[in-house]
């Protein structure tokens, strides 16, 4: 650990963007329902949030830096009076922490207000923002949401399906979205499905959202997912689906099971806490370890140890305990601080580990520090052997489509093999999940997946690495 | 008085909209030096301010609700870091206030990044708008700085200079226009002129401001106004002219002479605390009175009354003080406080008035209700007699060229004769300045002016009343 | 579940008061360091946060309201110079959240400035808040940390250790505290040692805190606990242990192993986890049942649920997802989202759930509206059966000594029997641990804690109530 | 022009502390009444603004830094209910700018919580303050008030009367308080009545203020000033003159007249403007000079230079324009800026001085390079002579009854004599009025004045320079 990043971000984390939400209730306002909505999203972002109505005229919007519960109070929620709404929470990436980027993106048209609400990342958004400034469209920011709903707003087609579609037509990448129009809300989602995106129903309304468990926390029910290349239209009259475009090769994330969604959601009918735990016990049957006790790494690996230890036999612990209350803080360990072995965010249980075999299981590795950081911390706390157990396949190849995650040279697999990072990281052994293995414990077709982190094969051609626009804007 | 606005808004004011500031430094950051400027030019707009600079490479900007003092600090103003730079007060219209309307405007484009700070009002705004949209456009505002921008980001052209002339080719109206490129600072102005713009010399660099006042007060040289139609660029070669529109018949707002300007400012050669005095002086001539004491209405009105006094023999004094705190408050006095007479803004001098024959100068009357209670407060402070003398024509039409001044209905000169606005207003005489003796206290051809809001005639064409879009947005 | 705190307030959680810190390293400035102990400390108060330091002359401090990560940043720690400091988290408890009353709090005496950081409770506050009214001190808080500070501040003595003792010989009941001098750290524990105070040491200074997960972040060595009655005063000349008073009858709060500490803590030798563990164990032991799974509701009652599985031989797993960002939000839900059921914090994994027989291990019931709130979740995510276990006894008596608990007509173990109980909140069956249970569970003697909650004996006479004082004082 | 402060401070004013108002309306709520009371008194403390009232059983309070009209909103106004209240502006103290020496400052005793307002300076502040240690009260803040309020708190007597009387035998200097108990509202002056205080009627209650403006501004009628040494409550039964001390020799603050107090007030007896007005008729007496113009530095001394003019014959008209939004900026002009001569506060008006022999009033020279700086201004903008005349006598004596002015070394009247200041000032001719031609002006008895800064002669003993307290706090 050498950098002050290191210190205060203990796990390099896969991040990702975005989680979004739409209702639509006639007769009722809908914003407090989009706040607890978003609030059950909170784990997809937490730079920024916001959230737009309709109430049939008059479109009116409050975004703002923070989390949801932060963004928004009683004064500015009493003024979103409307029946129809969608909100969004923006995950935080590094050098766009800036109010002009939060969503959403609200736009006057010939056809009316439009506001965008996005999760996912357009593989030629650069293509799609210098087709936009050819044709004299100014743009405010260098966010991809403002991209799309501009090419929404200005879109050809007399209505707004039209307008989506001609969007979808020349996109290409990862988008699940949520469009409100002065009278309809709309969910859309790429053809090739990299993100969720679900309709619940209520008894006198409907919504939409990133994940199931936000339909959970507002008590709708579950009614299906919206389909890879769906337009899916609510408006007085119901629920429609439209024409977007022919679903293409499923490329649903797997690290939406691994990592990203909450473990109380369910995705493509698989509850994503079983899939961590039938991945915990399928890579006990793939590298099983004589040892004491099996731990995860809060938060996300604990399912995936737990089946771990089921398959395994060996009993499962808790060994590290997560800082529940690490918010985002601004200040950094000095040098001394740091030099005196700092620790933010995880703690031991050295009563649990002391004298033990320990196997540790983590969701992933990315750059590698974090993972070294941690064995030691657990042999500093007594453990007499550290077994590290990846219940994920090696990330060899960088993610186009949406996570933040590290360029080629940043991915610690795609330099060294198992046994040089298994020393890297000061482990007794390492070993990863195979691919076969995750794709078995989720219970789906290995078809239904984007694997290219994994394997380098990408479900939708990369631009050209374009020269960057020349000239650079910086909204403080 | 009956409401609660005229309670707080003891003046029922004409306002005009913004103050715009520019820098071009070669070698030096110019952020700071904006700020200066538009410190001296607060009185045009308190709503929000902004700073846009360039360093040749990248635009940064910062913006923000609030006077410039509450803006800008030292940890915002750091990062602003140089060479050319503008920035903007925008004064506060009703049901407006809100971040997103601030300024500068910026836009990436296909030549780069483009920021607009601007003053003044187009009247063809619907027609420029619909076009946009038409041209598929999204639009995030209701304001007019966008619809420049996005003309001119989007305009026609190989050259900023030709895109800005498209603009003007399309334009209607009043703008004075500071433009800030990745390496240029340009100043444009209108061809009838209506609003101020000047250019001012510093040792080692070139500003561009609404007033000369910001130029005294960076104690910049004044070189020249920027011409009715003008382009002016600065760049690293210099200061140059350049072609926009043929100016066409001058327009210069006359209440930039008796009221909008700070009284050290010089327009049109001018200085404006001269021309106030001289247009008291010819009040004077006008219509005289017997009177013990002449004093003004502050501030505006101060220069008028003592020109009034010097020319009639009568001694000047102050006999009304205003506050000199009046931030914008957001408490408002309630009913009871309301009926109990509570007066915000201005008290009286009652010693300097007690048995006395007042001439009472001010600069205009709008609706009428502060004028009537400015005698009522008077009398009731002795004053024998109340003699008002306005330094202006009544005001019998409405300005669509920047002044946000009141709809036919509400100017009281409409619809009342003077006689009947003097019972109105319980003075013993009323008395307008003659347009004639108006003009003739400038000094400057009649034919320089627009006296629409005297005259009705209107120097621009107005768009017919266009059926308002029938969908508004709103944000919070 | 009726009324609006218990949708939002899913648990109907015991609260406590505050963490507290100190730090004493020459030559360096601690307030960074103490900062990252607070953070570790954040889970005994959310409500505000604050930092005193003494560079040996001067006392400084900063303190606000929110988490140690909103009140601090960068700026306001870089004037907190000094190689002493102390902080404080408050817990927020009804009626009384104000700046007012953040702590530490500072006064100037006689002997210079001190400042008092508290944790705990008096039970004679009324007499002591009297007496000083009656010396004369006008007070500025209703709150005990200001009486403290008051009492040293204006104690007998020439010595601050005499003027803690003069305080201490008229304190009753639990206080922990930090106090800081201008040239020493003192750590301060009532003779009863009910809430804890650990001392850690540096490679070149001190840290005392609440809690020892604090010393693990801060890479400090555990040295030892503060003895009950102990005066330790940390100053250049070395760590001094003074007599305060005599230790009491031991009356360590059992809540803080069964609820309130971090599990990674080491209290009375034993880690919090650990114990936690064991009661689960023992509550397997006393009161088995036949069942598919146990669950723990999360956070605090996982460790037990996991003693639960492996000494019944019950699989663990999860059934329970806790929402990570429930931050403090102002927004309630209204009555429709109320009816609609909506779930803020707690949403089922259905899949681990169906069709099972489900053991549901939680640490306590207050006033058992959110068990039975839990019981109803598992049942309709598809338990068929719920048998609630809980890893302590009874709770049948309020807490004078800083638990902010409920009274006794709220506390349903006062009012019903566990039969009553159990059909109250729905379940199957029900089964508390035992007293006995629980003390051996802790490996410590009975005679070590307060058990006062569940048996009613206290170890301290509580002052009759006293009439409240008649006028109030409210700071906004 | 050498500093950075002198670029920003371009007058180095005198500056005094606080204005204090209360009311007490039966069955109304005053704090509303209040807020406009303190929006009148502005001019005399920007720094912070509070509110405290009773309902006749709870105080509350709510103050913060800031105006009175960015302190207060509808939100926080709305729980101030009561029918009693106090409210205070406090100036800003370099050094001290923190909320915690905000007022009102409110206790809680033994009769029930006092809050008190205070505007003046303790001359035997660090007696008083040691005499509280010393009995055991500790001390929040370095703040006279405080000092003032624990005095009354922990006085003796069973009356507030008594215990008001009680901290008037101790105290020496100046004091004109607003108190508020539970069920009274008190006027307290101190014998010498230094600062004014004065008591106004309405229809329905009673209200108290530091300068009568305020009463014009709630439009209350004005009853008497508060007499020196006097205590008057207000309660249920009406307005109680009750003995406080008797008045010693009478001492108010000239100054009041010549600067501080606004152009409306009246103070015993006499209008300040028409008082103003009578410096300068005087000083043109004893001072005239050939000229052709006579202007007044903005804005206090523009009612002296009416006057000059007037008893001169010499026009009087404007020359210098004042920023009117002068507000606090943190931000300062660089070197280069300052090197550039940048002018914030002042900027000349060229026509009206152009080739002019031109009489400068001001109402007083302290440090002397204002001054200079203002000649110099008057002189680049064409001034051919500039005779500076000041409308009150050489200050040759530092102030301790709470004009925050400057230290003996820092008067330059104390070190020059008036040849030599002129010489310094680079002015033409230089006067200052009499002593006895300020007291003739203000049409009352020299014996009425505390004028001990023009003659060293003080009306109460001073402290001698006690050892400065060894210790600090700082609170942030």
């Amino acid at each position: 650990m050498t950098t002050a990043e290191e210190a205060t971000v203990c796990r390099d984390e896969l991040r990702e963007s975005c989680g979004v939400f739409g209702a639509f209730v006639p007769g009722a306002d809908v914003a407090r329902l989009i706040f607890f909505g978003l609030f059950a999203l909170q784990h997809r972002g937490q730079e920024s949030a916001g959230i737009a109505v309709s109430d049939g005229r008059v479109v009116r919007m409050h975004k703002a830096m923070g989390l949801v519960s932060q963004v928004f109070n009683e004064e500015n929620l009493r003024p979103l009076v409307g029946h129809i709404g969608i909100g969004h929470n923006r995950y935080s990436t590094k050098g766009s922490s800036r109010l002009i980027n939060a969503q959403p993106f609200l736009l006057e048209s010939l056809l009316g207000p439009v506001a965008v609400a996005h999760n996912g990342n357009l593989t030629n958004a650069a293509s799609l923002r210098r087709q936009l400034l050819q044709k004299g469209v100014g743009l405010t920011t260098s966010c991809d949401s403002e991209i799309i709903t501009q090419m929404i707003a200005g879109g050809v087609g007399d209505t707004w399906t039209e307008r989506i579609r001609s969007f979808m037509v020349q996109a290409q990448g990862a988008y699940s979205l949520a469009v409100l129009t002065r009278d309809a809300l709309y969910a859309v989602r790429d053809p090739h499905g990299f993100r969720p995106l679900c309709l619940g129903k209520l008894p006198d309304g409907w919504v939409i959202a990133s994940e199931s468990c936000a339909l959970a926390t507002v008590n709708a029910t579950f009614v299906r997912e919206i389909e890879p290349g769906e337009i899916v239209r609510i408006d007085e009259q119901g629920v429609w689906s439209e024409e977007g475009l022919p679903p293409r090769e499923r490329a649903l994330c797997i690290f939406e099971f691994i990592y990203f969604a909450r473990p109380d959601s369910i995705i493509s009918g698989k509850l994503v806490h079983q899939v961590r735990y039938q991945l915990g016990a399928q890579l006990a049957r793939e590298h099983p370890v004589e040892a004491d006790v099996v731990i995860g790494v809060p938060d996300s690996a604990i399912p995936a140890a737990i089946g771990y230890a089921h398959e395994s036999g060996i009993p499962y612990n808790e060994g590290l305990i997560k800082n529940r209350y690490i918010a985002r803080t601004f200040i950094q360990p000095d040098d001394r601080l740091r030099r005196a072995g700092i620790a933010l965010k995880l703690n031991t249980l050295p009563a649990n580990l002391q004298g033990k075999r320990v196997v540790a299981v983590d969701d992933s590795i990315v750059r590698g520090n974090t993972t070294g950081r941690i064995v030691d911390l657990l042999r500093s706390a007594g453990a007499r052997e550290v077994h590290v157990r990846i219940s994920s396949a090696p990330l060899c190849h960088p993610c186009f489509m949406g996570v933040d995650m590290a360029t080629y040279d940043e991915l610690i697999a795609h330099r060294l093999s198992v046994e040089e990072i298994r020393r890297h990281i000061h482990a007794d052994t390492l070993a990863y999940l195979s691919v076969e293995g995750m794709v078995k414990a989720t219970g789906l077709p290995a078809s239904h997946f984007c694997r290219a982190c994994f394997t380098g094969v990408y479900p939708v051609e990369r631009e050209p690495e374009q020269a960057k626009l020349a000239f650079e804007m910086v909204h403080q």
